[in-house]
């Protein structure tokens, strides 16, 4: 099976100054098309660094390089692509007047030192760029393909989707079909998914991601030539990892954000949702916002940071403050009292907890939270103990009260 | 002079499931400390690819590699450097106790799969991880000295910016001195920043870096042995800079979040704060929150996503709703005076605006936002229209209202 490498060239990517999202972009759209990446580099702007690059990656069916065709002196990458092949540069008229029309159409003058970008391998074609100067190489050396791309994204993006996928296309190189299905794991972790998936032998791969966000991605993936065996096989895997996590009592999603999958839900239920937050201090809202039509469900919410707010804003009696204090279940309790007293929604939820990294007592540690959820006239109280930073805490918090409401409402 | 490699590992990066930011943040930071990055390489959950990638770099003075630490069976990083080596991993008691001592304190029981975390070579030193379970292994073969490091990002760079800065720094490998400043911008583009700058030729370098949440930032390096001399030519360096930027009339501060930056203002003078958000749904609270200690300033506030929570909660007149809409000068001046009713704090906010994609009209664009600021009995309205996805253009609303207290105080 033929695979590819992608060599990004750059002293701004090895500086840190710039993150190199091409190779990244390159990388997942040569996997949805089935060819996989086996390698990645990134070199300097030397001639002799991209040179031994290309050196070391013969073995693919298919390299892209990227970056390093601009104008300027520091730009070397045909210099190093000519070097590693033994040819001479030479210059393309067809490219060159090319170049001129876009100078032209954009009403600006041709610089003397754009004829560099005009140099091209004898045997290679042109990939024309409408958005930039710099042409592309296309250059098919039989057992691997070459194709050299300019660097900046929206010209690097361009070229490869339309010009580079037509001429892939034509030579077979994209055979493969993919199929990939992901699973989102709450308050789980990865050693613990793997015990629990141990004995089983999928016809699929199996990949395990931990998210910044504080879940578990699980990866289902298969690919063959076979489209219908992939989906088959995909499928399959799905229902008896599921399954699985299920008889564990294991939390998982479909591959979206909480906030949108409870939004999208309440939206097909006409529910209507108001938050009063303590600990997550305007986050359990905030998040919630972040999706497009939030405005369907969300009526709104108030922050109640100080004991005085939650007296005056919602009702909550100073003396089951002072008796039970700020972080307790019947502040929780009375605090959603006073929430739907004032929004009238469907569903209400309270927090109340200690964030840190002060804040905590002998009884009452940093990480606890009390939550209390009012679905109508039923009201449930819960009460987690979450470790982490104080940031992870508030999302850890915010992630918990998305997903009991879509347990309560058994949409998960 | 010696140079670095980075090796990242991870068949999602080569997927292009995420993008490989460690290498962008060792890179730049071994840039920093004066140490040129050579080349960086990704390979996939692979011990050949691993080995043979490592077998490349042998010229290197320093090899990181990153990834594919964890407990499970596609994790196989030490197996690959054991491979390149020649020699067979053993159990090492010490890092299996680490290893216990992270979960017991999280309470939390031990799998036997993680087992495999403890296993190292021969000879190496174990990095501690104060973040995970997987601890970082450190190995000086003499010529080149090889650190191997965990992949989550939050493990990877303490562990970097810790255990393994000292280890380098004992070996002489890092000898210089280096002092680092950095100036974050707003509200301006970098070409607009280097054109001030274009005639100023510092005895220190200047970098640019655009981040992602909207700013960005400048930083003045100066790499010498004389560690005095560093810190005047940085000092003359960012006087003349910050200087120049006023003269320009740009919002710049120091490198650090807004939210934290006003929180401290705040207490030191003893500011309380509220917030009556439309627009935002809770992120200007819930961003402010994130800064330990957000209490001792923020009493609280109201999401007001509906109208008829404009109206209940704020005491908006309907009446005003209708005739110049939710988004307008007039609301976000009631809002602003029915959040002093409810909260009487020294400083209230409020925000009303269209985040979109949806809900634009002829006169309103997406990204329009009303602001209403009251200053004790100061009252200020701002207008402003921002550019991006609905996500951007919250948090720029964010940052703008941060700002606008910071700068009303002339605290900027």
């Amino acid at each position: 099976m033929k695979t590819a490498v992608i060599i990004t060239i750059g002293d701004e990517i090895l500086k840190g100054k710039i993150d190199d999202t091409n190779a990244t972009f390159i990388s997942r759209w040569l996997h949805g098309l089935g060819l996989a990446t086996e390698r990645r580099v990134t070199v300097g702007d030397s001639i002799d660094d991209i040179a031994d690059a290309l050196m070391h990656s013969s073995e693919a069916g298919l390299v892209i390089l990227t970056g390093g065709l601009g104008p300027t002196d520091d730009d070397v990458t045909r210099e190093g692509f000519a070097k590693f092949l033994g040819e001479k540069l030479q210059f393309n008229e067809d490219a060159w007047s090319k170049i001129g029309k876009f100078f032209k159409s954009r009403d600006l003058p041709i610089a003397e030192s754009n004829r560099k970008q005009a140099m091209t391998i004898e045997g290679a074609e042109i990939l024309p760029n409408d958005n930039g100067t710099a042409p592309g190489i296309f250059y098919d050396a039989g057992k691997t393909i070459y194709a050299v791309l300019p660097g900046p994204p929206r010209e690097n993006r361009d070229m490869i989707e339309n010009s580079l996928f037509k001429k892939l296309k034509e030579r077979d190189l994209l055979t493969q079909d993919i199929t990939t299905k992901i699973i989102r794991v709450y308050n789980t972790g990865e050693s613990a998914i793997a015990d629990i998936l141990k004995d089983y032998r999928p016809g699929c791969g199996i990949g395990y991601y931990f998210s910044q966000e504080g879940y578990v991605e699980i990866h289902i993936i298969r690919a063959g030539l076979d489209r219908k065996q992939n989906l088959k096989d995909v499928d399959d895997c799905y229902m008896e990892i599921t399954k699985r996590l299920s008889a564990n009592n294991i939390d998982f999603t479909e591959n979206r954000a909480q906030s949108l999958i409870l939004l999208e839900f309440l939206k097909s239920k006409k529910l209507t949702l108001s938050f009063a937050e303590s600990i997550t201090g305007g986050n359990l809202a905030g998040e919630f916002v972040k999706n497009a039509g939030a405005s369907d469900a969300l009526a709104g919410g108030v922050v109640v940071y100080s004991n005085e707010s939650k007296i005056k804003l919602l009702g909550v009696k100073e003396d089951t403050i002072v008796s039970h204090g700020a972080v307790s279940e019947q502040t929780v309790k009375e605090m959603t009292i006073g929430l739907k007293k004032l929004f009238n929604t469907d569903v209400c939820v309270s927090v109340s907890g200690i964030a840190g990294p002060s804040g905590a007592t002998d009884k009452k540690p940093v990480g606890l939270v009390h939550f209390a959820f009012m679905f109508n006239d039923e009201l449930i109280t819960r009460k987690e103990v979450f470790f982490g930073s104080r940031e992870r805490i508030i999302k850890r918090t915010v992630n918990y009260c998305y997903l009991e409401i879509l347990k309560f409402y058994k949409a998960v």
